[in-house]
């Protein structure tokens, strides 16, 4: 028994109205869209104008690109929702902000990711859905919240977008660093392919060389697997060490696409065949949806268990 | 009996820190400044250098130009402070965000000020401390606020700067509408001068002239004393009206200078004599300072009751 | 006659990185990326590594999104290029901002494209190259610039890639408005569909209703087809009134995806098919490229005319 | 002989509002404002209300703050005041960006300055006056613009400011560097005192310090005189350096007050006693106005010369 499909209605945010209008059509329920602008001051009016009255809210908000700003609008239509009487809020939260600073490494620094959990727990919400959450120092992300809290990944789909629209002659998957195994496992799984991640290696005082781990990349092609793209600086480097060791054409993937400040342009700049990312984050290279994604989770875990 | 000199610390956050080195001359206690900055995805970096375990902290940042960016920076470093050690943490916030959506107007919306009080209070602060809060239908700013909450007064600073910096002929405060005789009330009654309020009165279906409450302006000089400042059109509308009426020259002040978008050039081509705010938001009319009232509040409630 | 292959090489500036790269691999030119970044007071950066002197330089940007900060960019960058002894420059400007602003309103307002159209041609440029501009009052661009000028269009390229995307029935191609017939009769044209435009009538001193000038929709599938799509309202409006007459499905048709504002979440939230752009404008529906009409023109024209 | 005072108008832009009252004030004159806003899709409206048919124009744009934005807002004011029929348009551009581009420090770097001096002057304007111009590699300014061209001085207004409102104890100018030194000068003349510079000296391969060319500052007050405050860096360095000299309280002044970033936190942070700058640039420090030193130039030699 779960929830019934006519009770539930899914809510986009600032960034989050285009995924919102795909999981509505998917899940075959009602979308509208929240009234969000901003006072000439900076500060956010949000209003819902739907009926949201003892129903099930899927609420849609990514909070990249301007991670303050959504914070505080996703907070807003929350407590706003319950407050209008919502039954249950589900917050999608595609793309969670300051999940990298998730340790202390210098004294003194706050640990923002904590506190972002807690500020999201102490609302009225029902529980945290997030894609790939980059939380690399936290075992387990539950910890952080105190509400239910799932992390989805994108993986398989960036997958199935790469066996349908790409012809790489003995490709090989690659993670940038340690960290990046983790996706890059996924993506070979489900392609049937080799994996493998770089490493950098100190040859002298001065002199570090990055290579791979294991595999030969001599004359083939390359899957760049990795979580974000944030300024493109990884993505460069990586390019550049397996160009020297003989690698041939690349297709750069991520889930997160931040493109932050000129990263898309140094990477296009590289001559690499193609750059994909989904659309946790609206981007030009947003090619891949998460919406099949959440909408599984959604259906078989959240229409069945209420 | 008090908190001791040495224990204090007074910290400034990037809307703050002029602030707080004022206070700190004037408490005669440590002054520090906080690492802030953004990284490139728009994400907060918050580290606290000076020690801080033990000690009472006088924290001070304003939310206003950047609300959403400031308010989750306080957020971020309040939270940081307790885990760090801080024996208490006082959070100056001298124009708080958001006060303006303090009821539901439309079906549907937001009540900022209700969310961001408990997204506050829901933090480890031990008492806020802000100076003129709009809060026009909310009579107890206290009951928003789960921790202790004080409202102070910038209007007393206001009428010393203009006692010694204008000579005025046969001058009047006017306060622009009903909610603003509460200032206009204080500044008259520090220069020992008549108040009144504007207010529209309908003449026929389609016609309004905005007019004194009681008293004539012909031929007087004109302080107009308001809370916020935001796009002045409500100080244009205030002079013309007044101008209509025969008012000769005029002083604009308020407490919290926003002057969004192209505001100051609106009233300085108004022609008035000048346009002065606090320090409660930095702008190129913040030439009165609110911590002299600040300091007062805390040497007499913070450094006695602890 | 023409340029030699090898003393031609396409640069690309903040916002037409994306299109240089492309180009250069059409034409089988080279290419290379120029250094631009903003000092912290908001001042352009621009320095040119590769060697330009004597060469050909294919240079793009496009005015879009942050059109002054690009303006002077792309002035700055002309004028280093011929500076450093670059024999011929073509400026490549997808996207020609401030076109809109082409005649004068109202009284006293600046005729904003003759004033930019006169800064670019006083600039050392050899050619200027756009797509799709926006000039509905001027008959002849070619007068607004004393430098050549070319006006492409993208149009055949959005007919190419909706033939071999969409599954439609029984479409008809439409145009938002009188100035839009000229967009909507290409793509008809090279599709072999129908095309109408939408036009107000007005029925009573206040009703107007908005309505095909000839065909009946009813029934049938749309694309919708102008060359900007802004904020959004004109492709909200035309929705709106098109599903009032019949209408079934919609595909959203643009040249230049400036998308500002909301307009992405106005558009998704209709529940149309698609929205579909060109890479003139970065932006997250940017799926057709206007490279090969570039490439096109430049193959045709310049390698052949000098 | 000269323009009659009637057939005079000052006229503000975005960043000249505030000096062009205070001019008109000063010379008597008509004042107004230019509508000016963005549209969203951050193209520029100017719209020029006043007649200005044969009159002549005091116009004032500062470049300062968004000097992109601002400077493509100057030339489409001036070219279309011109095209309304203004007799003679004296640009008055407090702040002139792009100054400190004035060579190429590396090959292939833009020579701004150069670009946007012909940008500007390639307009229909008639003079351009400027203050405190940061040029330290090119000896005559006017080498630079095709048009007449002024550079004034605010050092002189600078002192008055200090002499009227500062105690100080046996204070010393100092310039930060070699550069400043024409600006320290200027201030120690007018108030009578003793100035000097800073200078770097190599004491070993890693090690530098920083001393005065001659004075001892021991026990000194300091005047640190520049002509920009951009990022406070060479404030906090200068601040530091003399305290290890010994120099006791500080007062920092300079023409234009950038402040970008978190300049004016870190300044306030040192503890020095005051801040100030002039009306160049808005801001929290703009405590001088320029606008007498433009007056005085625009009554000896324009109201003259023509």
């Amino acid at each position: 028994m779960g929830v019934e499909r006519e009770n539930i209605i899914c809510l986009g945010g600032s960034h989050g109205t285009h995924l919102a209008v795909k999981l509505a059509r998917i899940l075959n329920v009602d979308f509208d869209a929240i009234e969000v602008r901003n006072f000439p001051d900076g500060e956010i009016y949000v209003r819902i104008i739907p009926e949201v009255k003892r129903r099930t809210v899927i609420y849609v908000n990514s909070l990249a690109l301007k991670p303050n700003q959504y914070l505080v609008e996703t907070i807003l239509t929350i407590e706003t929702l319950k407050d209008l009487g919502a039954e249950k809020v589900y917050a999608v939260i595609p793309y969670m902000a300051y999940a990298r600073q998730d340790s202390r490494f210098k004294p003194g620094e706050a640990i923002s990711i904590e506190i972002v959990a807690k500020m999201l727990s102490n609302t009225e919400v029902d529980e945290i859905i997030t894609v790939d959450m980059h939380l690399h120092r936290i075992e387990d992300p539950q910890k952080l919240f105190k509400v239910p809290f799932h992390n989805l990944t994108a993986m398989h789909e960036i997958a199935k977008y790469i066996r349908a629209n790409y012809k790489l002659e003995n490709p090989i998957v690659i993670g940038p660093d340690e960290e990046a195994e983790q996706w890059a496992k996924i993506v070979a799984g489900d392609l049937g392919l080799e994996y493998d991640v770089l490493e950098k290696e100190r040859i002298s005082g001065e002199e570090v060389i990055v290579k791979t781990r294991e595999l030969n990349v001599q004359g083939r092609d390359i899957i760049v697997v990795d979580d974000i793209i944030s300024t493109g600086g990884t993505v460069v480097e990586t390019v550049k060490a397996l160009r020297r060791l003989g690698a041939k054409r690349f297709l750069i993937a991520c889930t997160h696409p931040l493109l932050v400040k000129n990263a898309y342009n140094r990477i296009v700049s590289l001559g690499v065949e193609d750059i994909i990312g989904t659309d946790t984050v609206l981007s030009p290279i947003s090619k891949v949806s998460v919406a099949p994604v959440i909408a599984e989770y959604i259906t078989s875990h959240i229409r069945r268990d209420i």
